[in-house]
């Protein structure tokens, strides 16, 4: 990540004002969904990419995680996490994640939750995750989906009367850098495939055992525009397992 | 599917004018994707689900496979595979997949290209296909993209000076018919989500292993409008073995 948003005053309080930020997973649209890709925590070493606040940290240090490491590029975002969600297993740590660097084998679980869209070398991130890993451990992730990264706007293409027409696609096949509006700030981003998901994660040590594209959840329906996002696909969440895919072929 | 095109006179002669239709596989954009994917089929029997032509049954046959049955509804279609691509070890047989029935483990291999879009109840298929393969057998197919599906259009939006602005995305999550012009006709497809497609396959009995966007191949770029498919993922390529889905959680 090139340039730390969070820490900027202005974009750090209205991130504060989201209703994740507001009501912690409560508040997630697709936690109901990410939740269940989630392995048991009892006894678990557990890292968390891009902590942010905290709020899947303390969930798993609250289902028995042994120890919980949440790492987060942002004082200010470790600030509010050791805050609203201290626990005696859990630390908050400042740090990149691509500059990170721990022992072969030091976690059972690898979370991350909306960050790796910032992270430019996404493979070399997921040959590291995998040597952090146990034999067996998992890897669970939310990342925009590539529908919603492709053209970089992230948004509606409207029509004359101001009301989404659709959602435009566009440079599909051409990964890499966009610049995209969040919160009001220019944010910098990075469009991968699916393809370039499944990629950096079976050509680097994982099996790719959950894919699901969270639809609003019927009781936020309500709230402003999100009727709209049963039109595009907003995130992916991704269940991956460290170990070997079975190819195709002869046995 | 609920109309055969295929055999209506007109929609079957511009059909015939398609790259793919007058230069085989080598005329197939994805087709060295789809390859790759593709098991050793040496003693195999196999199974093609909307065979057309019958391009793929006489690959697998030409590379060993004992016997190979190519299903379609149209009986042009069928015509013309008999006559392009007739092989002693493949039978052509006019069908509709969905009423196919065989026993159990009857093959090892079952394919698909660029039919399933025509399919309604695509789980029920899936756990037919299932049940017709030996245990870890295989099934690779490729599809007409969600993206490409969601707004039903299938075209790109243009700009005033007619040119293609973006493509559009709408309606990603309601699953089902759309209303298509392919080759100038009125066509009923059906749009599935990414995520429907992996619901299908796992809780119906298939690991997958495989996840393909094909991109257009360097050699295929200068063709008319090819370019702009670099903007846009139009397929998807599948490989799916026979076998339970590794789940997260405890071992």
């Amino acid at each position: 990540m090139n340039h730390n948003h969070y820490d900027d005053p202005v974009f750090f309080a209205k991130y504060g004002e989201m209703s994740r930020s507001k009501l912690g997973l409560a508040g997630a649209g697709e936690w109901q969904e990410f939740r269940k890709l989630l392995p048991a925590f009892d006894g678990k070493e557990v890292l968390d990419l891009g902590c942010g606040y905290g709020w899947h940290c303390k969930y798993a240090a609250d289902r028995g995680a042994s120890r919980v490491l949440g790492v987060d590029l942002s004082e200010k975002m470790l600030a509010v996490a050791q805050e609203k969600n201290p626990h005696p297993a859990v630390e908050y740590r400042r740090g990149a994640m691509e500059e990170l660097s721990f022992p072969d084998g030091s976690f059972d679980v690898v979370l991350s939750s909306l960050a790796f869209h910032y992270i430019e070398d996404f493979p070399a991130l997921v040959r590291n995750i995998c040597a952090w890993l146990k034999p067996g451990g998992d890897f669970v992730f939310s990342v925009e989906h590539p529908v919603f990264t492709a053209a970089g706007s992230q948004d509606w293409y409207y029509g004359p009367d101001g009301k989404p027409l659709h959602f435009p696609v566009d440079n599909y096949y051409y990964e890499g850098r966009r610049e995209a509006v969040f919160l009001g700030e220019k944010i910098t981003k990075y469009h991968r495939t699916l393809s370039g998901y499944w990629k950096a994660l079976t050509e680097n040590g994982f099996t790719v055992v959950d894919l699901v594209e969270p639809q609003p959840p019927e009781e936020m329906m309500d709230l402003p525009g999100m009727r709209d996002e049963m039109r595009r696909p907003m995130m992916l969440l991704v269940g991956a397992k460290k170990g070997p895919v079975k190819k195709l072929g002869p046995e």
